[in-house]
C-alpha cells in the first residue's frame, strides 16, 4: 500500500515494457500508441494528470479505504421492514468467507469452457434444482438479472409461447411497484399492451379486454406486494384455458410453506433469490430466477446449465441449449440477456445447500410466526389488518400511518408507508422477538405486552399449505456442518480455473485484476445492508459515491450524463437504444426505427435493438474488418428518414482502432441518426480518446470489464449508460444522480432494472479502482494493455496470422489469431487448440468471435511478462503439436490436441493406448510439474447434452 | 445463522450418532460417557445449562457478531506513536484476503508431514531468507513467539554456546522495557545474573562484574528503545573477544538502511517482524525472529525449515534438525518452545516478497524521512532532541511532556511519555505528511509550518549506512504485481493440505473447525489496530472480552484465576511451573525443586520444568498406560521435602480417562507438592469434569486446540494458565484482568510474554466459540468428540489393536492404533502408513507419540460421519495393502506403501515399473477420482537434509 497502486495493478514493469517494445518494434510506449491510434481519435482527449480535472489524482490503497469508510459512515442503517422484494437475511459466514470473499469464486469467467468450470456449474445446477423444486416447475435457468427484469422476460416468453392471438398482457394490481414500472417501460417499446386488474377479486373470470382479443398471458405476484396470500389457481386456469401463458412471481422462502406455482397451474415462475443469504446491497446485485413447465425450456432466456458427458462418458456439466442465445441468434434473438448473476446464484444455492429443506422450512416458519405474532399484537392494540392471509408482511389500515412510520424510524426501523392510513411491515429471518416487541409498540403507539407478541396464530390459508417435498437430492442434505460446507466449497473451487490461477486472455471480455482493496468495502454492512427504497437521506454515502463515479465516467467517455442503473451490459445497451427511441419520438420522429449494425457486431447489439422496437439493417465490413464506408452511405441513403441509429464498437470488435470512425459518425449525424458506440472495448481507449469526442451520442460501458468488477464466474455485471445531454432525459433515472441533484430529474424515469441504482453494492469496486489509479494510472493501464496485445501478436504472428490490424499494422488491446490454416492444412480445429490450452494451464482466448476459426487474445494490462511469455510458449508448442499432426506423426483422430483436455485420471489409466506419452499429455512444458491445474473432466460432449436435456442435480450414482 | 451454532460446529447429527453408538455398543451418548469417565471425575462437575452459571447460554452467530461489534466499539483507536517494538503497518490487501482470511492457510497444521506442507514451508524459508539477509547472519529459524521471548532464548543460547565461564549476561540499558521485564523474570529461575549498563557510553570496554567472571554474553537493542542509533561493533567485539556471545535485537525495517548485526559482529540477532504487514493487535500475535552465525545453527531453538530432496531427487522443504526439539530431548532440551508463529511469519515474509528489497528500502526511507522531518520541525520550534541519530523514533527533552502528550491525544495520537520532561514519538509507514504537521504542532504547542516538516535532514550515521545487498533471490523480485502475488499465494496454498480439504485426525492436537464467524472479528481494525501499551481506557472492549474469557475458562476448568498472557502452550506451562516455584519460595520452601513427570508425558513438560528451575524425576507408567501409583508413592517418599510438583495430563497422553487421578493428586498434596495438570486433552473433559475438581492446582490450556483458534499452519497458539487462588499471585499479570480489577494486581507481574495480554487479537475467536456454543453446546461437543474417537476405535480395532483403553474398554477423545504388528509381521512401518494416507487424501494421525510405532487418532467433534467412514475405509484398505506386502504379492521394497506418497508426476511417468498399477498408486478408492489432493513431492529424505543443511531459498535452477 505504500507504493502507487498502478504499479500493483499493471503487471509489466518499465523494464518489461522495454523488452516488449523491442519485440513490437517501437522505441517507446508513446510511439506505439501514437502509431496505433488514428489522430482523429487520439487528439481528442488527454486526461488531466495534475488533479485539476474531474478525474482524481491517484490515492493510495490506505487512503482509498479511509475515504470509502467515510462514505460508508455517511449511509444510515436502520432495520428494514420495507420488504417489497428485498429482505434482511443472514449470509452464513462460511459462504461469505469462502465464496463471496474468495477470488477462486469471484474471479472466474462465464463457464463457456465447461471443462474448467465444473465447480460453479455444479453450484448453478444446485441453484436450478432449488428453483425447480421450490416452484414445482420442470426447468429453471441459472439466474436472471433481478426480479423485475425476470417478469419482463416472462412477459416476452409468454408472447412467444402463447397460443392466444392477443397483444395484451394481464397483470395483477398487487404487483411489486418496481416491477410495474419496468413492465410499463419495456412493454411500450415492444408493442405490448398491459392491463392491470385486481385478480384476487376476479376469482376465475378474466377481465374483458378493450379489443376483445383476450390475453397472451398474465402475471400474478404470490404473495402479493401488499403481503396478501391468495389462491390464484382459478385465474391461472382461466388464462391457460384461453391459450395464454400464466406467469407467477413467487417468494422462494414462502414457497417452503405454500403450494408451489407449478402446483397452482403456472407455466412460468419468476422472482428473486435475494433473501437466500444475499445482502440487500441497496438494490443489488442479486440473482433473479425463472422456471418453466416442461415444453417451454427452449423458450427460456438467459443461461441454462445441463448435464452431459465427457469424452470418457463421465457426467459433466455445461451450459445447455446455447444456440438459443442472443450472441448466436442476433436479430432473431428473443432476449438480449447475456449476463447471469452467477456469484449471487451460487451464494443463494449454497444457502439452500447449507440449511437444507428442513432448515429453510424452519426459517420460513419462524418468519411467518414473527409476522403472525406482530399481527396478533397489533390487532390486540386495536388496529385493523388489511389482509388476514399473509406470509411475512403485515398491512394495517385505519391508523395515522405517517405517525406510526415516524415512531418506527425513531426506534431504528423503516417500514413501508402505503398511504396516509395504511402502513406495511415486512419481517424476515433477522427479526428477533425483541424487534417484534419494539415494532408492535412503535406501530401501535402504546406499549404492547410482549407476551401478546409471542402468542400468535398462523395466517397462511390451509388450502395453500404445501404438502409436496422439495430439495430431496442428497446435495441438500450432506453439507449441514460448517466443516462439510467449507470442504464442499473448496472442492468445487478446486475444480475451476479463475484469474487466481493464471491468465484468462478473453478478447472482448477484459479479464483484469480484481484487486483485494477494491473488493473490501463490498463486504461492509453500511454498503451491504441498505434497502433500495430506504429514504433518500439514508443513502447519502452511496449517492456521493454514485455521483463521483458518474462524473468520472462522464469525463473518461466524453459524455454529459451517466446512469449506473443497468445491471448488465445488455441492459445498458437497451437503455441507450431506448433513450435514442425516446429522443426521436419526443421530436415527432416515430418513423425513425432503422438501426444500422456492422456485420462484425456482437450479437447482443442486434438483440437489444429489436427489444428497443427497432429494425436491424446490417452494414458490410471490408476485408480489413472495418465498416465498409461505401455500404454505410448506401444504407443511409436507402433508409433515409427511417434511420434511427448506428451501433458500432470502438475499437472495433476486430480489436483495431478503426481509422474512419469520424467519417462514419458524421455520416449518420448528417442523416439525422444517432450514434451508439458499444463500450465493450473501452479498455483500449481510456485516457487516449473518448467516445463523445469521436461522434458518439450514447454508449454503454461494462464496469465488469474495463473497471474491475469481477466477473463472478459469469456475473454480476454492471453496464452503465452514458450519453450526450440531448439524450440524458431519456436515460434511466433521467440521467443519473448528478442530474437529479442539479435538475430534479425523476429517479424512477425510464427504468431498466428493478432498483433505482441497479447493482450499487458493487460500485465501490469501480470507485476504488478509479480513485487508486487516478487519471495518469488509467492512461498507463491502457498503454500497458495495448502493448501486451501487440507483444503477443508480434510473438505469435509467425505461427498464427494476426487477422486484422489498424494503423501501423498494430492491434488495439486484443488480437485475433487466425487458426483456420491449422484446420485446412492439418485438420486441427480451434476447439482442439482451446482445449489443449487447458492442458497447458490456460483458459482459452475467445473462440470464433468475431470470426469463426479464430482465437481473440486480450491479455489486459494486469498480466506480467512472465505470464505473457508462458502463454506464447504454450501457443507455439501447440502449433508445433499441430504441425506433427499435419505431418502424420500422430493420427488425426488420436493426438494430444484432439484428445485435450487430459484429466489426471485419464493420464494414469493403465490402458494408455495413445501414440504420445502420458507426460506429453499432461506435462507438455516443464513448468507445469509444480503447480498444475487439473481439469476434472475431459472434453464435454455439447450435442449429447442438448439432445438429452437434464437441468437438475444428477443422482449421486451418476458419478460412481 | 438461524439455527444453533452447535449444530454447525459438531459434524455428526443425532442420526449419525445413533449409528455410531451402535458400532460402539452403547445405547445412548450418556451411557457411553458414564461408562468412559470415572465417577470421581464425572461427578465433580456439570456446567450450568440454564444460563444461570458463569457460562453463557448459546447465542446465534448473528447475535455473537453483534456483541463483538459492541466490544470492538468499546475500544478507542488513536494513531499510535508509541513504538517500542510495535508499529502501524499496512497489511497489503492481497495478503490480508488470501492468507490471513483464507482457510487454506490458517487451518493447516504444523508442517511435520512435509510432503503435504510444501506451500507454507516455502513461505517459511522465504521468511528465513529474509531474516538472514537483513540481519547478515547465516541461519534464521522460522519464527519465535515474540521479540522479548526471542531475547530470552538468545540469552539461553548464549549461555549454552559461550566459552566464557560466567553466569552473568550483560544487557544494554536502552533495551525495550518489556524485554527487560521478561529477562529479569526468566533469568532468576535459570540461575542467570543480569547486568544492565549504558553500553553506548561504554565504547569498547566491558563494564566490570562483581564476581570478576565477565559475561557469557551481552544484548544490545539496535536501534535502542529510546530511538538512538549507535554503532555497537566495539562492545560486540569486546564480548566475543572474551568468549561471550553477542546478541543484538534489531528492527528489520531499519536494517534495510543500517548495517546488519552480522556485519557489526553479532553472533545472534533477534527481534520481531510485526511491522512487516502484521497489525499490532494489542500486542500479538506476531512473528519474532532469531538468526545466528554459522556454527550456532544446532543451538537454534524453535523450528527451522531446510531444503532436502524427495524420493525422486527433487528438491523438497521440510523441518530441519528436529532432533534438537524439546519433544525429543525432553529434560535435556535447551528450550521449551514448540510453537512458532507460522501464519504471522508467512504474512511478514509475503510482505517482503511483495515489496521486494527496493520497496522495503523505499518504505524505510520514507519512515526515516518522516522522523527526520519531525525532528527538524520540533527543533525549529525550539525543542531539544535527546539523540541526534535515530531511525524512526524522535525523543525530545526539556518540555512539559505531559502537556505535549495530552495535546497529541486531543489530536488523535498516542505518544510515549518517558518522564515529565521527555516525550518520545515513533513514526511508521502509515504516517502521512498531514500527520507530521499535526504531530509537530501538538508536540510543540504552536502551529508549525508544514513546509518545515517536509524539509528534513537525515539522522542516520553515515558509518552505519548499509552497503550490502539483501533479498537478491528471485522470489523477492517476481511477485510485485497483485496478480502475480495472488497467484503465488494460490499456488502455495494448493500445495498444502488443511482442514478445508479433509480431516486432520491428530491425536493431542485437536484439529477442529475454525468457524468463519469466530474468525470475523480478528480482521476488524478496532481489535487489530491497538498498541499493547495504549492507555488502559483505550482497550475497554478488549478488557471486557478478556475478563469474560477468563471467567468462562475458570468455570470450565474449575480454577479461580486465569492469565491469557502466555502466547503458546509451552509458555503457559512454564508460567504455571513458575507460579508453583513462586508459591513454594514465598513459603520459604526453596528446596522444593523436584518435578515428577510420568514417562508417557509430552516432552515439553520436562523441558519447561527445567526452565522453571526444577529437576525432573520420571514416574513409571503401568502396562495400561496409567501412572504406576506404587512408583509414584515411592518417588514421593524418596524426594520428600524436595517435592515441588507433579505434572500429569488428563485425560492421559494415552487418550484415556485415568481412573486413579484422585489417588494421584491426593498423594502429591499430602507430600506438600503441587499438581500441574497439562490441559492438552481438555477437549475430552469440557462439561464433564474439571481439572480443579480432581486435584489440579494449575494447568495450561491450549486455545488453539480445545477452543478453536486455528493452528495457522503451525502457530499462533495461545496457552492460558489457570490456577487455584493460592497460586494466582504468581501468574502472569498477577492472575488476570478479573483479579486486577478486583484486587489491583500488577498487570506486569511475572511476565511470560512481551505483551501484557500475549496475543489478544485472536482471543475473539475463542470468545465467539464459547459464546455461540454455550454451556450445553460445549458439553455436546465433548460427547461428540469422545463418541467419534470410540467409533473409529471400534471400526478399526479388528485391523489395528487399540493400545490403551480406560473404564468400559473405552478411549477418551483419541485412540492409539498399534501398527507395530504390521512392522513385525509384514515389514510395513508407521511411516509407510502415514505417507500412504496422503495418497488416500488424509493427513496422518499423530505418529509414534506417545508410543513409537503407533498412530494416535483424534477425529474431534467437527468431523461428520461421512468423513469418519472415509478414514476408516482408507485405514482398512491400507491394512489390506500391508497384508499383500506381507503375503509377498508385492515386494517389501516396491509396493504402494513404501513408495507413498505418489505424486501426479510419478504416476504419469512413462517408465512406470512398479508391480502395482498407477491407479492403485493414486486412486486406491473410487471417491478420489473427483476431488483428489495431489502432493507436490514424494517422500522427503529427512536425513539428507540434516546432513546437507540448507535453510535459505534454493536457487530457481534447483527446481528445473
Amino acid at each position: 500500500m505504500s507504493t502507487s497502486f498502478a504499479r500493483r495493478h499493471i503487471g509489466t514493469t518499465p523494464a518489461d515494457q522495454a523488452t516488449m517494445l523491442q519485440a513490437v518494434g517501437h522505441p517507446t510506449l508513446d510511439s506505439l500508441m501514437d502509431a496505433a491510434i488514428p489522430p482523429a481519435v487520439a487528439s481528442s482527449f488527454s486526461p488531466s494528470t495534475d488533479g485539476s480535472g474531474a478525474l482524481p489524482e491517484a490515492a493510495t490503497e490506505a487512503e482509498t479505504l479511509a475515504e470509502l469508510r467515510t462514505l460508508a459512515d455517511a449511509n444510515t442503517l436502520t432495520t428494514s421492514l420495507i420488504g417489497l422484494g428485498y429482505y434482511g437475511t443472514h449470509t452464513p459466514s462460511v459462504i461469505q468467507r469462502n465464496v463471496f470473499e474468495n477470488p477462486s469464486w469471484y474471479t472466474a469467467y462465464t463457464p463457456y469452457q465447461p471443462e474448467i468450470s465444473q465447480g460453479r456449474l455444479e453450484a448453478l445446477i444446485n441453484f436450478q434444482t432449488m428453483v425447480e423444486d421450490l416452484t414445482g416447475l420442470a426447468i429453471a435457468n441459472s439466474s436472471m438479472l433481478d426480479e423485475a427484469t425476470a417478469v419482463v422476460e416472462g412477459m416476452l416468453l409468454a408472447r412467444r409461447a402463447s397460443k392466444a392471438k392477443s397483444r395484451t398482457f394481464l397483470v395483477d394490481e398487487d404487483v411489486l411497484p418496481q416491477t410495474r414500472r419496468l413492465l410499463e417501460h419495456r412493454a411500450e417499446a415492444t408493442g405490448i399492451r398491459l392491463a392491470f386488474a385486481d385478480l384476487a377479486a376476479a376469482g376465475s373470470t378474466l377481465p374483458v379486454t378493450d379489443d376483445g382479443e383476450g390475453y397472451f398471458g398474465a402475471f400474478v405476484q404470490y404473495p402479493g406486494a401488499s403481503g396478501r396470500v391468495w389462491d390464484p389457481s382459478g385465474i391461472l386456469a382461466a388464462v391457460t384455458a384461453a391459450g395464454g401463458i400464466a406467469v407467477v412471481g413467487a417468494d422462494l422462502l414462502a414457497l417452503t410453506l405454500l403450494k408451489a406455482p407449478g402446483e397452482l397451474g403456472a407455466d412460468v415462475a419468476v422472482g428473486t433469490s435475494q433473501r437466500f443469504g444475499v445482502p440487500m446491497g441497496f438494490g443489488g446485485p442479486h440473482a433473479g430466477y425463472m422456471a418453466v413447465r416442461k415444453g417451454l425450456e427452449r423458450q427460456l432466456p438467459g443461461r441454462l446449465v445441463g448435464v452431459s458427458k465427457d469424452a470418457d462418458g463421465a457426467p459433466a456439466y455445461r451450459l445447455a441449449l446455447q444456440t438459443r442465445e442472443q450472441h448466436i441468434r442476433r436479430e432473431k434473438a428473443t432476449s438480449n440477456i447475456c449476463t447471469a448473476q452467477v456469484l449471487l446464484a451460487v451464494m443463494a444455492s449454497m444457502y439452500a445447500v447449507y440449511h437444507g429443506p428442513d432448515g429453510l422450512k424452519r426459517i420460513a416458519r419462524r418468519v411467518h410466526d414473527a409476522a403472525a405474532s406482530l399481527a396478533t399484537a397489533l390487532t390486540g392494540a386495536g388496529l385493523t389488518l388489511e389482509h388476514e392471509s399473509f406470509f411475512d408482511t403485515v398491512r394495517v389500515t385505519g391508523l395515522d400511518a405517517q405517525a406510526a412510520w415516524d415512531r418506527l424510524r425513531a426506534a431504528g426501523y423503516t417500514a413501508h408507508l402505503v398511504d396516509a392510513e395504511t402502513l406495511q411491515v415486512a419481517v424476515d429471518e433477522t427479526t428477533t422477538p425483541a424487534d417484534l416487541a419494539r415494532i408492535a409498540t412503535a406501530v401501535a403507539g402504546t406499549v404492547t405486552d410482549s407476551r401478546e407478541v409471542s402468542d400468535a396464530v398462523g395466517h397462511l390459508p390451509e388450502t395453500l399449505a404445501r404438502t409436496s417435498e422439495y430439495l430431496t437430492h442428497s446435495t441438500f442434505h450432506r453439507y449441514h456442518s460448517e466443516t462439510a460446507m467449507m470442504r464442499y466449497l473448496k472442492r468445487l473451487a478446486d475444480a475451476d480455473y479463475g484469474l487466481d490461477r493464471g491468465m484468462i486472455p478473453l478478447g472482448s471480455c477484459t479479464m483484469k485484476l480484481n484487486a483485494a482493496t477494491e473488493m473490501a468495502a463490498v463486504s461492509w454492512p453500511e454498503f451491504a445492508g441498505l434497502h433500495p427504497f430506504a429514504p433518500e437521506a439514508d443513502s447519502a454515502g452511496y449517492r456521493t459515491l454514485i455521483a463521483d463515479l458518474e462524473g468520472w465516467l462522464a469525463e473518461i467517455t466524453g459524455y454529459d450524463a451517466v446512469s449506473l442503473q443497468p445491471n448488465a451490459g445488455s441492459q445498458g445497451e437497451l437503455a441507450g437504444l431506448l433513450a435514442i427511441r425516446g429522443y426521436h419520438r419526443s421530436r415527432g420522429d416515430e418513423q425513425r426505427e432503422v438501426c444500422l449494425i456492422p456485420s462484425s457486431a456482437h450479437g447482443t447489439n442486434a438483440a437489444s435493438a429489436v427489444l428497443a422496437g427497432m429494425r436491424v439493417v446490417v452494414v458490410r465490413c471490408d476485408e480489413a474488418g472495418n465498416v465498409d464506408v461505401a455500404d454505410l452511405h448506401a444504407k443511409i441513403a436507402e433508409h433515409g428518414e427511417a434511420l434511427a441509429a448506428l451501433m458500432i464498437t470502438y475499437p472495433s470488435t476486430h480489436g483495431v482502432y478503426e481509422h474512419e470512425v469520424r467519417t462514419i459518425t458524421d455520416a449518420v449525424h448528417a442523416a439525422g441518426g444517432q450514434v451508439y458506440i458499444d463500450g465493450a472495448n473501452l479498455n483500449a481507449l481510456v485516457g487516449y480518446g473518448r467516445f463523445g469526442d469521436v461522434g458518439g451520442d450514447v454508449s454503454h460501458l461494462n464496469l465488469h470489464k474495463t473497471f474491475c468488477i469481477p466477473h463472478g464466474g459469469g456475473g454480476p455485471g454492471v453496464g452503465p449508460v452514458a450519453a450526450k445531454s440531448h439524450l440524458a432525459p431519456y436515460l434511466p433515472g433521467g440521467g443519473g444522480v448528478r442530474e437529479q441533484v442539479s435538475e430534479g430529474a425523476d429517479p424512477l424515469a425510464n427504468p431498466i432494472s428493478a432498483a433505482p441504482f441497479g447493482s450499487p453494492s458493487i460500485l465501490p469496486i469501480t470507485w476504488a479502482y478509479v480513485r487508486m489509479m487516478g487519471a495518469q494510472g488509467l492512461r498507463e493501464a491502457t498503454g500497458a494493455a495495448v502493448l501486451a496485445a501487440n507483444y503477443v501478436a508480434a510473438r505469435l504472428r509467425s505461427a498464427f496470422p494476426v487477422l486484422y490490424t489498424g494503423d501501423g499494422d498494430l492491434v488495439a488491446h486484443e488480437c485475433i489469431l487466425d487458426l483456420r490454416p491449422l484446420k485446412t492444412s492439418w485438420g486441427v480445429t480451434v476447439d482442439d487448440v482451446a482445449k489443449r490450452l487447458i492442458d497447458y494451464g490456460f483458459h482459452s482466448p475467445t473462440m470464433s468471435f468475431p470470426v469463426a476459426g479464430t482465437l481473440m487474445v486480450e491479455p489486459t494490462e494486469s498480466e506480467d511478462l512472465g505470464e505473457l511469455d508462458r502463454f506464447v510458449e504454450a501457443m507455439l508448442a501447440i502449433h508445433a503439436e499441430a504441425e506433427k499432426v499435419g505431418a502424420g506423426a500422430w493420427p488425426k483422430d488420436d493426438n494430444p490436441l484432439v484428445n485435450a483436455p487430459h484429466t489426471a485420471a485419464a493420464a494414469v489409466a493403465s490402458d494408455w493406448s495413445h501414440p504420445y506419452s502420458r507426460e506429453t499429455a499432461v506435462y507438455p512444458v516443464p513448468s507445469l510439474v509444480r503447480g498444475k491445474y487439473w481439469t476434472p473432466v475431459r472434453r464435454v460432449d455439447q450435442a449429447f447434452g442438448d439432445r438429452n436435456l437434464v437441468c437438475s442435480c444428477p443422482p449421486p450414482e451418476a458419478f460412481a
